[in-house]
């Protein structure tokens, strides 16, 4: 997950959540869960950056697209209380997706500022383009 | 969002507060989530200095009335464990409320000490004073 | 230590603020450190926020003017490191300021925005209008 | 300060950074200190990612250069701890440059990875493409 790569994967969701109309942060960490770039696109709401960096975090650290935690992370879940680990860093709802590349986790892209649809839209994107 | 006009905010929800008898904390920030002025009126709970100014920053934040972020943020909801992101600054009951101004959000009033009626009662009047 | 209290007290930092024309953060706590009043004067910095308040929550818990605290918590100094506790809200320079009656300090004034001198003059005006 | 502008930043800094060969971090915050875009170029150092962000963060709070803040928050200096202070995000070292517009502050490009000489290179190197 080079720096181009991370880029690359930005534009990508910049092309969708202009398509969309859907303004995001999007965020592109590598394997280890360190960021490598993002960005806020005009009009994205402020919430969303921390959301943006956090959803990638989290996709890497559980190998996870992080709305597939949701349900486990609910009360009665078998991660119950998972969403408020990590010091809030840890986002279940949707827009964190993982770089995958013959198998092997490579990094995540996080994407925050719209609807959980909107989001995962834009992710997916984004993703597609690595 | 000057001083004065955070002060004209303040006052007017000090009024209301003095009229419904619910001894608030009041919070104004700015377009960028910064605080303008804070008062803590006599009597009002310590534990909610801090909910008036982060409610008013989750306003200016996701650009929405806090109290309506409740409900997707619940297990099931399309944003479930956001309440529990922003290092616990990312408040999502009632009592925080965006100033807008043309469309714009300029920046957003928090009150705290109340039920969620009483800090929406405030909330709402002191915004109108803008 | 009431909210008019606060209130006075602010707004004799601000005449003094404005006299010696430093665009100033003022706070004012109660005995216990918690917060009574905030206020950012127009053209004041975003990162005094924090310092006017953290100033004056430091003057109450330790009974000092903050600018007094500097020299002890130098290295070599009798309290070293003393600057770099608290979760970083233990300030040691000029601008936090006790308020006393009768000999029992009852609140302080954090000020913040200006030189040493600045915000140590619009503190000790602040404080004489208690 | 929209994200073109930012990018634009940006490039000029890696532009910089690639001809004195010191991969750098660089990350640009908006006038209230809020994050628009930020890369880390390839081969950069881990523990310079948030520290590019809060050099900028610490530039637009303070309306300084980081570095420029040094020499007043030394043992000795009328900020003395001032380093310690915002939870470990004021950062006093080079890197950090306000970005000015007609004497008002818009942002700011915070740099990291390299030298006190290489980070303040690259960093007015970037600023200079605002």
């Amino acid at each position: 997950m080079d720096l181009a790569d991370a880029r690359r994967i930005i534009d990508a969701g910049i092309g969708e959540a202009d398509r969309i109309q859907s303004p995001s942060n999007i965020a592109v960490v590598d394997a280890g869960g360190s960021l490598v770039a993002h960005v806020r696109m005009d009009g994205a709401q402020l919430g969303s950056i921390e959301h943006s960096i956090d959803k990638a975090h989290t996709s890497v650290l559980f190998r996870s697209a992080t709305g597939d935690l949701a349900q486990d992370s609910e009360p009665g879940g078998q991660f119950w209380g998972m969403a408020l680990s990590g010091l809030g860093r840890v986002l279940v709802f949707a827009g964190g997706v993982p770089l995958v590349v013959d198998g092997e986790v490579v990094g995540a892209v996080g994407v925050s500022g719209g609807s959980r649809e909107q989001d995962g839209a834009v992710a997916e994107a984004a993703a597609a383009a690595l």
